[in-house]
């Protein structure tokens, strides 16, 4: 890992999952493995991440994640309701508390005048509920991905802080 | 992905699937989404790689890839056995053509004396049986994670390149 901010996220979230008992499972698309692989860089992460699964095709986002197919025909696989869906079927599959999902088009081909290049769904779930946050990157498809691991550790962070911080009140 | 060497690996490895128009499925633990990141860093690989399962925790082991418990609790997770039956899971799973697998103790934590810090299995998985390795690394948890890579899109190529010359004859 080059990124030394990429670091200090990844962290950052080991040392608020290891404080608040929280496990984390990952469901990626476009990002093809990167963030469980910023996740399992650092030592220690078996204590709290217990894995997760790359749905590069659609048949695995349907057979290892329940991904409806009807979703899938009705919105594409980069779609909020996509992100969502890959979420919390990892969450329910593996058991983690908190799971985070990402499909997008990290380029440079599969983009259309409706769905560009850069287009990204990042999803986040845990007990609570589901939150989907929508990005559009512009940069080539190595900046693409490392903006999308980015942006899903970030709000896997948040999430998992705002959940340490509502257990101590 | 910064080593020549591996993306030079990756390249042959999407070329020759390409060629023989084989799709490949990945099931990691000690790289933990490092193969299937390194897999996906190049352009086109969606079009033979199905994506795959990072099966850290023995739950995941379990539950997404049919390893049996009675085979963690014999032989443990860092094993020929497990190495195999990941390999065999995903690929049954997914519907890949060909699947690699891996499981080992990258460090610096989890070792024994029957189980040092570097014991790694890697193994395929295509319709003709499965294939396991051992390795016994001796750098840090980087370079030990980064080895195991290499070993295990070596093992592929090999594998995906037989599988392409036998078709030929």
């Amino acid at each position: 890992m080059d990124d030394d901010s990429l670091v200090r996220l990844v962290e950052q979230l080991q040392e608020r999952c290891l404080v608040g008992s929280m496990t984390v499972a990952t469901a990626e698309s476009c990002t093809g493995g990167l963030i469980a692989k910023l996740i399992t860089d650092m030592a220690g992460s078996s204590s709290y991440f217990r894995g997760g699964v790359i749905a590069y095709s659609n048949e695995v986002k349907m057979g290892f994640l329940g991904v409806p197919e009807e979703q899938l025909l009705a919105h594409g696989a980069v779609s909020a309701q996509v992100a969502r869906s890959m979420a919390v079927g990892v969450l329910r599959r593996t058991g983690a508390d908190l799971a985070v999902a990402v499909t997008g088009i990290s380029g440079p081909g599969g983009g259309s005048s409706a769905k560009p290049v850069g287009l990204t769904y990042v999803a986040v779930a845990d007990a609570a509920g589901a939150e989907v946050r929508r990005f559009l990157w512009s940069g080539d498809r190595a900046a693409n991905r490392e903006a999308t691991a980015r942006a899903a550790l970030e709000l896997a962070l948040e999430r998992v802080s705002a959940g340490v911080e509502s257990s101590r009140r």
